[in-house]
């Protein structure tokens, strides 16, 4: 890494030559490679990016031009560039480097970006700002092509394009590969306006992937909407006659283009759209076979590409997607719908052996449960699987399309709680305070896999109304074996209450508080809506203290709507809830943040310590 | 009215001839503006698509077809013509007929639709379940082109004609009118892909508005986005690369070519968008003239069009858009954003006065909120205008977009609480769950207009961070002059506490309780979050009971946090929580509306008198 790591401002950057700029990449790529192998993070998005990056850093000053990211995980190299190098040990580690950009630690990064199209509505805000106030910089919003089906994009899009502010928009787009056998045609792209080229391209692509076994269905699930998406916008004049200038497409992996282009952009005094063709993985021979298994990773051996041997636990994902097609083959009218996350929330079994009942909509979670509000209203039984932070997109749609009539209709809520590494933008933390708010509104919280199959099939066969059955990401915890009744530990001195996964870490503080002689009774709490009251009054009488514990902020939390309930019964004891309070929470592994949050055993086991000493 | 009174099956409408036919529409013009002139409601809309539901009515059988609205105010029509005549008296009252679509109030209402561009999402997922129920029936929606400006509706609509299933997206088109002059043309549309004739109409609609005084203005504020959007989708062959079949434009007042038109699409085995041009407030002068002010309309005299004599007294809108305006001038960085709701939040004159500094960007809020944290972050001062129940579709933009990075943004937030006639798709009553949800939210609860200038000024130049200033729909209550303390009025048995106008219905209470020998004591909560507790518990220790009352869900209520926060102080006071519940809330005027909730002064009296007997 001789000439990286003499980079170190973008003076020196701009001072590189092309044969040095090309080194400079290939070290990049080594750079993405040996961190992420260790840390874990997104490799394959970061990899596609690298000379686009490069470019960008050149042709702009991101420390005064706002490069918006639309969802952020693509952002290494620009931090990598904009002298955080030397941070990258600790990328997505508790106090270290953030994996998404975050202006609180650069100046560089313009804006906060975790969840999907948003860039295109940030970066126009930021346009009009400067013109308002006659300043001089550019605003850049940096999109994937998969954000084109988030129908924030479009209202972005439509907006800046009306607009006529001079900013650029530029389309990353990875969704096809520039294979050796087509590199010949990307690179006698034209510089403007040269679709016929584009889909020519786009024609080899198609016959490539639907040779291949079981390509067609590849292609369909996970590159249908997008495809779709590029095909109307680029087959159609729709940017200009939204009022972009059109730009491209160009070989996103050739700098002396980019550069050019991105010049041209830049001297444009109305709103440009350029489209940028990428490889996702580009460089890295895994990545580049396996792009989605490297989108995120966790540690891995960079010479092999494959993750350090130990046995895969099954996830709670795995889980879901595994009863979900036991319940299919026995229930008719159950169908599947998620929002560009048919692997991610375990759907690609499901996928394949009931694809006429799968829906993956794209990245429109809004879309996603209107569309189960009108299923579920014709009989169907419709199970919506979005993960926790995604489905805030979706508030309105649960209150109007599907709680209002009472229908039907389950939510997998993959990823609630805390989800760790990705941070801020990721942890699902305020499904609890949110989902309650939907009247009639039913959420199960499984404690381990076992009793989300369990609960699963309860609110698939048995309940009625709108169901949400909320999981955290990952596996089970220490205490795999939990027992089903509400109380699953008996104690006289204090009662610790608690749900989901969290359970676990009531149990150990159990046992430590147990070591000092105090004798903890520990509730787990099935559903947190309704909240069945019996069990905790009469363990709560009983030991005359109280200690709930939830991963989730604390306005709307069970823990206000147990202790208001309890005083209204007249059952008045020294209570505590610990909670995620009314913030937001950073990256780092989930230890760390439980011990950030006092939600680990131990604090927990102090916090109930305290409120017994406070009772004394 | 008598061919429509004897209209009371669809069988009889399928018997009439064309020119009964005629003669019906006319009745039910007559028929539509007596009655919205006694009971107010939506009458332009209603006009307009006159002859498209009678057409709809007779091609399609809505107990069976599912006829899926979006934004259902123009459901009258339908509702006329399926068994619901007798009803109109009743329309909007309490206990009477719904202003929009109801499916328990008819087999023939789809679907609940109150906000906009969600119905193609519904009616794909109707269509998907009759497919995979091998089921015979056909689903169409129908949506204004108000509505494409909306994401949500591009989501839909992209999965649509991805899916291929058979349905019929209306897009009912009253953008532009077809004026006498360009009627000629109207009527030679062809019935396909005459889009060529479609933009002689802009043409000649354009050059008419940009002749009239203000009518650049006009049209740039009122018209700007969904022509934009109009333009793109019509003049490439966007629908069909979407995968719909494109049939129109259509004279939407012609009844044969609608009905031909309408066989056409039943007939066709994928989707089919439909295009009809419809002019809204048709047949009667005065709505033709003025369709904005016959949008949603109180009660007027059928005749001349005129509201009765009143003076009419400024509404909560009004202050907020002077007050506005007033700060505009003093801080030039003051922005305004809204969604489609320039005139509805009051900000016609701020549009005028600072025309670059407001943003109108369609019903787009997601979009609306993201770029006012664009804005913020770059030095601006954003405050965005958005009723309560529309303010939901942006939650996640609130969280990731502004409250995650601390922005100033400033929201507005009109129709908060109880709306009345429009019902439980427009009530606003979850903004204070799901406002205070949101990390470092302020949340501050003018009660009367007063105070709402008071507090926006605080809001845009004192504080710091997102600041939300809800107010209600309409004028101040009885007690126009409150005092700004804290304690409005004092007392010693106990503690009446709300927030907003709802501190009216308290100090009514109070002064019955007055009578029954109960001094109480009432707390106006300038602020929701946080919540000043010395005031409150001063106030509860001295009185020993407490009512709070609130126009919001129970789910993450102020009343929660104060019952919550005074028992963790060791003050444990007889408490009553009056609020919504976990419910949606029914159409009727706010003050039956209160009454129903228990939310009336003499509910309220009775609360509190029930509180101190069960102490004693």
């Amino acid at each position: 890494m001789s000439l990286l790591n003499q980079i170190n401002s973008r003076q020196e950057l701009c001072a590189l030559d092309q044969q040095q700029l090309r080194l400079l990449c290939d070290e990049l790529r080594q750079f993405l490679v040996l961190h992420v192998a260790q840390t874990g993070g997104h490799l394959a998005s970061n990899l596609g990016v690298v000379e686009l990056t490069v470019a960008l850093e050149r042709v702009f000053d991101t420390s005064k031009d706002r490069l918006v990211f639309d969802v952020g995980h693509q952002s290494y190299v620009h931090k990598i560039l904009t002298g955080r190098r030397e941070g990258f040990s600790s990328l997505r580690t508790f106090g270290g480097l953030s994996g998404f950009p975050k202006p609180s630690e650069s100046p560089c990064d313009a804006f906060v970006a975790g969840h999907a199209s948003s860039a295109v509505s940030t970066a126009l805000g930021m346009a009009r700002a400067r013109t308002l106030q006659k300043e001089d910089y550019h605003v850049i919003a940096l999109m994937g092509d998969g954000a084109l089906t988030g129908g924030l994009a479009y209202e972005g899009l439509n907006d800046a394009g009306e607009s006529n502010e001079p900013l650029i928009v530029i389309l990353n787009d990875n969704g096809m590969s520039i294979t050796p056998n087509v590199g010949g045609i990307s690179r006698h792209l034209s510089l403007l306006r040269t679709r016929a080229g584009y889909f020519r391209l786009k024609k080899i692509y198609r016959s490539v992937t639907g040779a291949l076994p079981g390509g067609k269905a590849v292609y369909r699930f996970t590159h249908r909407m997008k495809e779709r998406m590029k095909r109307m916008l680029l087959g159609s004049t729709l940017f200009e006659e939204m009022g972009f200038e059109y730009y491209g497409p160009v070989d996103g992996h050739n700098l002396e283009r980019l550069e050019y282009m991105l010049r041209l952009a830049k001297s444009c005094q109305k709103p440009v759209l350029l489209h940028v063709i990428t490889k996702k993985g580009k460089g890295y021979a895994p990545a580049e076979e396996n792009p989605d298994v490297f989108h995120g990773i966790g540690s891995f051996d960079p010479e092999s590409g494959k993750p350090p041997l130990c046995s895969h636990l099954p996830s709670f994902s795995d889980t879901f997607g595994k009863t979900l097609c036991d319940l299919a083959r026995e229930e008719p009218r159950l169908c599947a719908i998620t929002a560009a996350m048919v692997g991610g929330t375990g759907l690609t079994e499901f996928a394949r052996e009931f694809p006429e009942r799968c829906f993956d909509v794209g990245i429109a979670e809004g879309h996603a449960v209107t569309m189960a509000g009108g299923l579920a209203k014709q009989g169907m039984l419709p199970v919506v699987a979005i993960y926790s932070t995604f489905l805030q997109r979706a508030y309105d749609m649960l209150l109007q399309d599907v709680a209002m009539q009472k229908l039907h209709v389950v939510f997998a809520v993959d990823r609630a709680g805390l989800v760790g590494e990705d941070g801020e933008t990721h942890q699902g933390v305020f499904d609890i305070s949110y989902l309650r708010s939907v009247p009639g509104m039913q959420i199960l919280c499984p404690a381990n896999q076992e009793e989300l199959t369990d609960m699963l099939r309860k609110a698939v066969l048995e309940m009625d109304g709108p169901v949400a059955v909320r999981y955290p990401r990952g596996c089970d915890g220490v205490f795999t074996e939990v027992a089903k009744s509400t109380v699953v530990r008996e104690g006289s001195d204090i009662t610790l209450i608690g749900y989901g996964r969290l359970i676990n870490n009531l149990l150990e503080a159990a046992d430590l508080l147990e070591r000092t002689g105090i004798h903890a009774e520990v509730l787990k709490l099935p559903s947190v809506k309704p909240i069945d009251m019996r069990p905790i009054a009469a363990s709560v009488k009983k030991t005359g203290a109280m200690v709930v514990a939830e991963e989730a902020v604390c306005i709307g939390c069970a823990g206000k709507e147990i202790a208001a309930s309890l005083r209204t019964s007249g059952i008045n004891v020294p209570t505590r809830l610990v909670n995620i309070g009314d913030r937001f929470v950073t990256h780092g592994n989930v230890s760390s943040l439980y011990h950030l949050l006092g939600l680990d055993a131990a604090s927990l086991a102090q916090t109930a310590q305290e409120v017994l000493q406070h009772e004394a």
